[in-house]
């Protein structure tokens, strides 16, 4: 058994979904969920995602082996501070976080001690839909999981969440903190963020009820990517600010070329733009 | 039998799947597919999409009793001058195009006494892929076909076309020419727009392979859309301008403001806007 005692902080897709594919191979001896909401904590256990729970992060940790945090970026100080000090002397700590540089900082202001046994982490997965009820354990699978230790990350603390997530089928990958924000910032923070701002123009328009109704392919997909959980993008776009504007001036900038070119009837700089984007995506996306 | 003689010009993904579609039915006695690729169309033959094909659009139209258009916008005009003299007197006439104004202006322009037995449509369905090799006879079902009568469109000829769509299982709605336009600028037409713009941004990224290779779930549905036909995307968005020139501008307002409001960490702003446009996604999108 790779983990005696587990405890999950944030039972919700991402938290329920780690549970459910951890008991699928039997990798954990008991799973402990943690949460503020306790009607969504009994839901778990009876979807038998996690065996028992505790509201307090305080008595829920303790002797964990292994913590894993899965709220929003923006709990996560609060986080770190409530457990720090009920954690086993080597207890284990991960977190599931979409940015990284933020919660690297935070770590080191309030783990103290614990820090070489904190393997900071984000799997690359998810669904529009969010809660445990919107959890399976299929989740993970073939999908990447970026690590991101640190230099005085704990060598043991680092294979064991690579092994934890690699149990539950996903590939695990190294990267830096600054690497990382700077890929995720491009590949779906931005994107995100595009159709959260393209819902909300189209939903300011007059004709609104016919827009929605008309939606053709290219807008469900985007409205679909805009019905994730706001709190969660809202606190991504905060903790990975710097990396998020960086990127979307490049593309604000894109963005006038393209309309330049529309605007002036520019048949070959629309074209090459279009070209040169279904090459890129054809090439690299396989 | 709902048409003796049908003659499809454009033999691809929406040409080809209205053959399917209406074969199924058994609602054509004969279907004629044209266009200038002959091993396409040889290919539409093998795949029992259309029983003989012609690559001269003038004797293709000869004796159809309806001839549908299925080419790039941009070859509208070519097309209407082409067929015109070999039309019958009350051969039915539409095309499938996704921006109207244009393709009206050139059905006036061209088309002269044929124009009261044009009646210009249009099928809200599609995928990212092209050719008569992606058609199947299910791609209408269920989507909605926008039909766009002008005000000398002969009723009969306006009630045939939306009877062949209503065969392929869509639902047929009439709008006028400029509304099409705005609704399609602001639900599919800017939606393809960004999403070629993201995708040529990050192709230009020095780390391009890696992006590629962490695409996560909001960026793979961009670059998804932005594998488009891009001679597709180009004749719409130039036949389009000036209705997605609009929406555009109100976009980029909108885009800025939230940049404006992550850039500065103001937290209500940020929220509101995501939660804003998750309620009209919800609300709308059912």
């Amino acid at each position: 058994m790779l983990i005696q005692r587990l405890t999950i902080i944030g039972v919700g897709l991402i938290g329920g979904s780690l549970a459910r594919a951890l008991k699928r191979v039997g990798a954990c001896g008991e799973i402990i969920g943690c949460g503020r909401n306790e009607s969504n904590l009994q839901h778990a256990i009876d979807l038998g995602v996690i065996d028992r729970y505790d509201t307090d992060p305080a008595s829920a940790v303790k002797n964990a082996d292994v913590v894993v945090i899965a709220v929003p970026l923006g709990s996560m100080p609060d986080m770190f501070t409530a457990i720090r000090d009920a954690l086993s002397p080597q207890a284990i700590i991960t977190d599931v976080g979409s940015a990284k540089t933020t919660v690297v900082a935070s770590g080191r202001q309030h783990l103290g001690e614990h820090l070489p046994y904190f393997v900071p982490g984000h799997p690359v997965a998810g669904t529009e839909k969010s809660g445990v009820g919107a959890s399976f354990a299929e989740l993970f699978e073939n999908r990447r999981v970026i690590l991101t230790p640190l230099p005085e990350t704990d060598l043991t603390a680092h294979a064991l969440i690579t092994t934890l997530w690699t149990q539950t089928g996903a590939e695990v990958v190294d990267m830096s903190v600054a690497h990382h924000d700077e890929v995720l910032a491009a590949t779906s923070h931005l994107p995100h963020l595009l159709a959260y701002s393209l819902v909300d123009t189209l939903a300011k328009m007059q004709d609104r009820k016919e827009i929605f109704r008309f939606a053709a392919g290219g807008f469900r997909d985007f409205t679909r990517i805009a019905s994730s959980d706001p709190r969660m993008w809202h606190d991504i776009c905060l903790a990975n600010r710097e990396a998020i504007l960086q990127v979307l001036e490049q593309f604000k900038t894109d963005l006038s070329q393209l309309t330049e070119a529309i605007s002036q009837g520019d048949s070959d700089t629309v074209k090459n733009i279009f070209t040169r984007a279904k090459r890129a995506r054809d090439q690299f996306s396989g």
